[in-house]
């Protein structure tokens, strides 16, 4: 692409450099914004800026914080006996946006994961002992995704945590809601029948907040 | 989406107001560029601030340009006696990027829309007549697209240097390259047929550079 224009050029490289944006949808981007107003331009660069600049990681649980202790630990109406274990901050957003969950967060930043070498001592794991000791935690809720990766993590965490007097949970794994069975793989359909629950399970289930 | 940082969710709905932007891809950006150097997030954003500050039309072909007229106009390598006329920047860039073309460019702006209220006096018409008296202007090529209103712009455009010594020529259309007769609508394929060309104009095409 040929630019008459080193500035456009300059913040359609910048725009093109984001995860999944090619030169055309950045250059789209750029005349978007080249037509909005001042102001709306500023806000939108300023936004972005004070974000990097002011956004800090929670010292309690590894999740992104506007200052100090997140708004989720720091929240009195939380219930500080139940923590939830998950591997990064796309998986407290997801959670959180269901509403169904009123305990704390505790994020991994990451999952363990020999061939990339990733070992225990890079992610969030020791802090999460000491918390349940300090907190008194009651139940521990591992929201890990089930990939192989996952699942170690999980049997990590779960040995390191013995001796401890603590109750490990896991979400649940089945077939998921609109998902169909003719489309569902071997694996989570076999282990959905032989794992399979009393109907009791299946009213109210929507009702039943954590 | 319930984030638990203010300033994640600020930076997150900045980015899903750029077209073609869901809050999920915005989410993915933001969470890139928080994990980015602050150096790249800074540039980041003074690129587009930039940009929008500085970046202005050139008053001779409405071009974007850096600073007073466009770096095509004022290129003395650049044959003044050629005009390409086109709809907007985004033609130009695509024109420009083909490397085939010598002369000046003028932007239109939009093109003639009864039906959405666009008339002459919202597009840079008028002052493509006085630039060609001015500049003595040998050719004028219509780089319009092959829609309804590309053609009404078109014929008005015609219709409006009537009178002035200048030859008027537009691109030519036809079957794509590397497009499948078998998928080309009938249109385009009868008027192919029609407008056929002697078999010397298909060799050296490209080296016929203007």
């Amino acid at each position: 692409m040929v630019f008459s224009s080193q500035l456009i050029e300059k913040a359609v490289e910048a725009f093109s450099k984001l995860p999944g944006i090619g030169k055309k949808t950045a250059l789209r981007m750029v005349l978007h914004l080249l037509k909005e107003d001042e102001n709306a331009v500023i806000h939108f660069s300023e936004a972005i800026t004070r974000m990097k600049k002011e956004v800090c990681l929670c010292p309690d649980c590894n999740n992104i914080s506007d200052a100090g202790l997140c708004s989720i630990c720091s929240s009195p109406m939380r219930n500080k006996r139940l923590i939830c274990v998950v591997e990064n901050i796309r998986d407290v957003i997801s959670i959180e946006s269901t509403g169904q969950f009123n305990g704390l967060y505790h994020v991994l930043g990451g999952l363990l994961s020999p061939l990339d070498g990733i070992g225990p001592d890079q992610l969030f794991v020791t802090q999460l002992r000491d918390r349940i000791t300090r907190l008194e935690v009651e139940e521990v809720i591992m929201a890990i995704s089930p990939t192989i990766e996952g699942d170690t993590t999980l049997y990590y965490i779960a040995k390191m945590l013995k001796g401890i007097e603590v109750r490990i949970s896991g979400i649940a794994r089945g077939v998921s809601f609109g998902g169909e069975l003719e489309y569902t793989d071997e694996f989570t359909l076999s282990r959905a029948l032989a794992k399979r629950l009393p109907i009791e399970n299946y009213i109210n289930v929507t009702e039943a907040k954590v």
